[in-house]
Parts: C-alpha cells; structure tokens; sequence
C-alpha cells in the first residue's frame, strides 16, 4: 500500500529518522513495552529501534528490539526520543490490517510524525530526561542456573490458574524429575502445574524456585503472544525472564521480574 | 418466512396501516434515527415511511426516507405516529436474520403491532404532539459550495482520529489541491487526514470549512454503514450534511451538523 | 488426550471417586446448577453424578443427573460433598476444547482434585450439611396436566421479549386452539407470544396458566442450549418445569420454577 504524505501537514525536509514498518509489527510491540510503562525512552539507533524501560516500582524491567530488518524502511541517526506509549498505540490502532504505519522525527520541534494511509498524527515528545532512567542492559543478564522454552499460551495458562487462588505465586525447577513446576495457595484451594521436560521446546535442569507477584505476571503475560516460544530463565530467589519474539520474528522481547520475599 | 398472527393479540380489522419488512433494513433505518433522537414523529405516507427529526438542542437534524420499495409490503394512508425508537429498536433486534417485521397500526387505540415470527409486540404510541417540531425539509437543502463522496469507513475513521486528540474537528476543501481536509489539535497531538480528489468517490470543489462537535459526528457516524458511499456538503461556517444508502439501497437518510463557532 | 499427574501433588492411593470427563460436558452441566446456586451437595452416586439444589429463597430447584456414561471413566462410591460451583467451574474453563477433567476425592482431607492436562486444581470441599437442603426428588415431579416440548432458542425468546415489557410472565396453553402462549403487560406495551402445535415439537394440551419471575426465567434460560429440545410441564398455579439433555444427551437436566401469585 502507498505511504500517503497528508498536504496539511509539513514534514521535516531532512528528518533525523525516517521509518516505515507494517502496522500490525508496531502494534504487537507497543503492547509489551505498554505491559510495563506509560512513558518510555525510544533509542532510534543506525541499527535498531530499543527500548529499555522500567517499572514505577522498580519491581519488573522490560528490553525491546527491533532491528532494521523488521521495517520496511529504516533511516535513523541515533537519536532518543521520549514517547506516550499509548497514544501511539491508539493511532497505529486506527490502521487496518497490512496497513503500513511511516515514522518521522521532526527533532528540532521536538515532534513525531505518525503517517497511516491518509491520517498524519503528529505526536508531541516528552522530554527523555523527565521518564525515569532505564534499567543497565547488563543488569537484565542475570546469572541464572536453569532455563526452559514453553509455549505463550501455557504463561498465561498457569498465570491465570495461578490468579484463581493467590496473589502470588512459585515458579522453580526440580532438576531430578526434569520438571517445570508452578505452585500457588490459596486459603481453602491450591494450584498446581507440571511441565516434564519431554514436554517443553527445551529445559536445562537445575533446582530453583523463586516467589512472583501476580499483579506483574498478569501484566507481563498479555501481550505474549500465545503461539510464540518463551525462553525463561529461573534461579532460586532470583529474577525471572521471559523472552520471546515479536514482529513476526525479526525483533525480541524480554521482560524481567524481581522475586517477591517469600511470606513466613 | 411466513408472517405469524398470534391467537391471543387482536389485530384491528381495516387497520390505517399494514406494511412488512426485513428485519435488518428497519433495524439499520432505526439506528440511523435513533443516533440522534429518543422519540420520533413517523409519517407513514401512501407512498414512503419517513422520518424528520432535530435533537433537542437543535445541533443536529436527520432525515430518512423508506419508500414503499423497501418494504416487502406497504400499505398506508399517511397517518403521523410518534414513536419510541429505542423501544421499536429492540423489539426488532429480537427478530433473526432474514426474517420479516409486520407493522400493523391500531390508530383507534393509538398502539403500533410489530409482529415478529410468533412474538406480537404491541407498542403504545405517543402524541405527535408532545414531540419537538421537526425541522422544515426546505432548511435541509442548505445551498452548500463543494460536495464529495467518500466510503463509510473513512467517516469513522476521520471521527476517530480527532476524537483522540480533541473535542470539535475542522472539515474543510482545498480546491486549489483538490483534497477534502480533516483536522482537530489537541494539547499535545495534532491529528490531519487528507483525501485528494482522485481517491475520493467524487468531488465538487470549492474552498470551504468549517468546524463541528466530535461528540455529535461521533453519534452520526456509529449508524453509517462502513461500505456505504457518503455524500457530504460543505461550505465556510455553515451545516455539512451526510447522505447515504439505507435499507439495501431502497431508502436514504441525510444527517445535518450545525458548524460550532471557532474558539478564538 | 493423556491424562497427566502432576509430580507435586499428592493424589490419594485408593480414591473413593476417581472420574474422567469431557470439559464442555462438565462446563455445561456446572452451569445448569450455578445458574440458581452458588454451593450445592454433589451426590457421587456408582451409577450417576447427581446434584440436587434450591435456591437460597425457595423459589426454583435444578435437577442434575450424570450418568457414569458422560464420563469417560467413572468411578464412585456413593459420597456426597460440597461444591463451590463457580470455583470449579472457573478451574473447567481453563481447559482447551476437547480436554478430559479427572476428578479425584481425597475424601479424608476433604478436598477434590481436579486435572486438566499439566494443572492440578486442589479444591477445598464444603460440610455438606452447611448446605441448604435440596428438594426432594418426589417434590419435582408435580402431576401436570399439560407438556409440550419446544427448542431452546424459544425459551430464549420469550424471555428476552417479555423481560423488555415486565418483571413477570404469564406461560399458558390454549386446549382448543392447541397453542403455548406467553404474554407480559407493561405500563405502555404488551408483549405475546403463540406457539401452535404444529410448530412444536410436542404438545399434550390442556388449559393451563400460571404466571412467573421473569428474573428467575432469565438466569434459568441462560444455560440451556440453544438447539435443545426443552420438554415443559405446565399447570394452572401450578410451577412449570423445564427438562433438556446435557453433555451430548448422556445427561438431563430439570429446572422447577414456582408461579407468582397473580397481581390483583
């Protein structure tokens, strides 16, 4: 479909970045980043769009990257721009599906342009220093002991058995039986799920089994996408990743989530 | 589908009106009134069911025309009802695909029958009287510069865009370039669609604009069907009017928008 | 599909009920019964699974028999415990289509495993003498004189078309005109509904007419399917009971709703 170039609206003659990408890809995007934060610093790096982003609570991070290679265009010079995550995701909303979506920096009115077919939005940008600082990539590696690939639509199955009964919930590994296992109580009913690992894409065993708030998995689940593999990486009393990709495979996702301290 | 008349209702003998039709063309018929008023004066007509309404705060009109072609039969002799459109509405909604809606009115006992398969729903009318005046059809035809056509969904489309960034929008034409215009600023956003002449079903240019309320364009929109091609009308601080098929292309119904004065 | 034991749960050795059944079929069967209570005794009889239930203000009973055939492996030894209906239906509809439940009795513990595929639900069991007495079965076979059997979607219907006029309906059948009737009066509208005979798929006439809770109705319409042949029994103040097949025709179902006394 022809990108439209709406003659209301001025754009940049030399724009710092000048993209295009289909808008379902933006779409399924925006939602993790949208899963964790309002407001979020987008890095326009030469090589790929990133985003890293961390919870108001400091409890869950998220890391987002899409390379060149998941646009249809891709000219950008490195800079970072301060963006309202929704808003965007409500105007890439407005396309139809196989509708391309342009993206035009105009940085020196501190603007972005947002092109679908004929509609030109043009998005205010906040400040990058007003959003609060990212979370050091490095810090999103974390050394853990065990990892195993599971399939999107089993995160959000044990989260949402997990959700009937508690408002948390135990994530380990029992090396011997090479088994996944979730585990969540409730006053009068308990949860229970096992994952052996002839099951699994994949499971390097090693005990481990750490305590996580709901609330965050809850969030952290929906924009998985239920076909999609997830890589997730445990230790004991430690973070949880989760990553799997997006944008019909070019670019991957990664959320972290901190351990919640046990309850006597 | 036969017509069914229940043992237990009894229909008057020579009633003032007999008329069936399609349950998904009144249905359609009634949400395009009903987008804009509660109740309604309802001519029936020898040869057309119509409709002309203001809303209360006399922002907006609609018209809408069945002629007798709509209807799978119709006989009437040009008595004026007053109607509870909801209420006729979800009686209809209660009928299935295909099947058809007899309208027998009782004017003695001022009830309207709507026979559905085996469900008879006797509707009290209500004065005539007691509903607003509506407005004169001569005050619809405003004589208006420019006209185009464009889709039903590009309608809805444009209404949702500048809804997300403020509460009144600008419709205009450039008739130097040929491009029917949208625009609505907010705080932060702009929002801007351009529809040049040659993607545009038709277009009589003529430079024209004026703004108007979203929350009323919003309301006027919903019962547009998206396939169905709008004639709008439009000229410098005056009414725009949307036309468009209803009832499979039997009936037409106009929508008019009064401009709101620019905020200085 | 394989049925799975999770590792971290402990079923019982020699469980009084150890049972396998299709997860729609449970799904619908719970529904039957949640519609009119939130806890009821479930009798886990050799032959059947049967519930027997009241509401709290002893207006309408639920009749549900399970035969051991609807289940893909059943067996029981005659307990009775209590059930949070809605509890168990949440952790059912966490299955996928075409998923087996395995439902197993710790009676000791007083809890009920339930297992659908990697997920072990532990669900705490109620005293069932804390739960409000059911009818007796005697008590819901009234001697009427009249029945006649008609679909699902119809029962929907009638309920959706009187509940838009009234809070109550009157059910009756004409002897000599061979014909189910509904009618509900409203302040401005009437609503009436006939079903000749021959439209039916059973009709045992005799004159017959009692008037009902239309938000008893509505919750009881509800879970019936809408392709099944729903068999009443009406009376003259009398209750009516409507009786339909459940989990592929293996089980049946009965709702007994008591009349209203008539408005003077």
């Amino acid at each position: 479909m022809p990108e439209a170039v709406s003659p209301t609206v001025s754009l940049p003659q030399d724009p710092a970045v000048d993209a295009a990408i289909d808008a379902d890809r933006l779409d399924e995007s925006l939602a993790v980043v949208g899963a964790l934060v309002d407001e979020c610093r987008m890095e326009l790096a030469p090589e790929a769009l990133r985003v890293r982003a961390v919870d108001p609570a400091s409890v869950a991070a998220v890391s987002l990257d899409l390379p060149a290679e998941a646009f249809e265009r891709y000219e950008a010079g490195g800079e970072t721009v301060g963006i309202d995550v929704e808003r965007l995701a409500a105007v890439v909303s407005l396309a139809d599906p196989g509708d391309l979506v342009r993206l035009v920096l105009d940085a020196e009115r501190r603007r972005l342009h947002v092109l679908v077919g004929e509609l030109a939005y043009t998005l205010g940008l906040i400040d990058p220093e007003a959003i609060r600082e990212p979370l050091d990539p490095a810090e999103m590696n974390y050394d853990c002991p065990a990892s195993l690939t599971l399939e999107g639509r089993d995160v959000s199955r044990f989260v949402d058995a997990a959700d009937m009964v508690s408002t948390h919930v135990r994530l380990g590994i029992d090396a011997g039986a090479e088994t996944f296992y979730v585990e969540a109580s409730g006053d009068t009913d308990d949860v229970a799920l096992a994952f052996p690992g002839e099951d699994l894409a994949a499971l390097s065993p090693a005990d481990a089994e750490s305590l996580f708030s709901l609330d965050y998995l809850r969030e952290l689940a929906r924009p998985i996408p239920v076909g999609s593999e997830v890589a997730m990486e445990l230790g004991t009393e430690q973070p949880v990743t989760l990553s799997f990709a997006v944008a019909d495979g070019t670019g991957t996702a990664t959320f972290l989530l901190s351990p919640r301290r046990a309850v006597a």
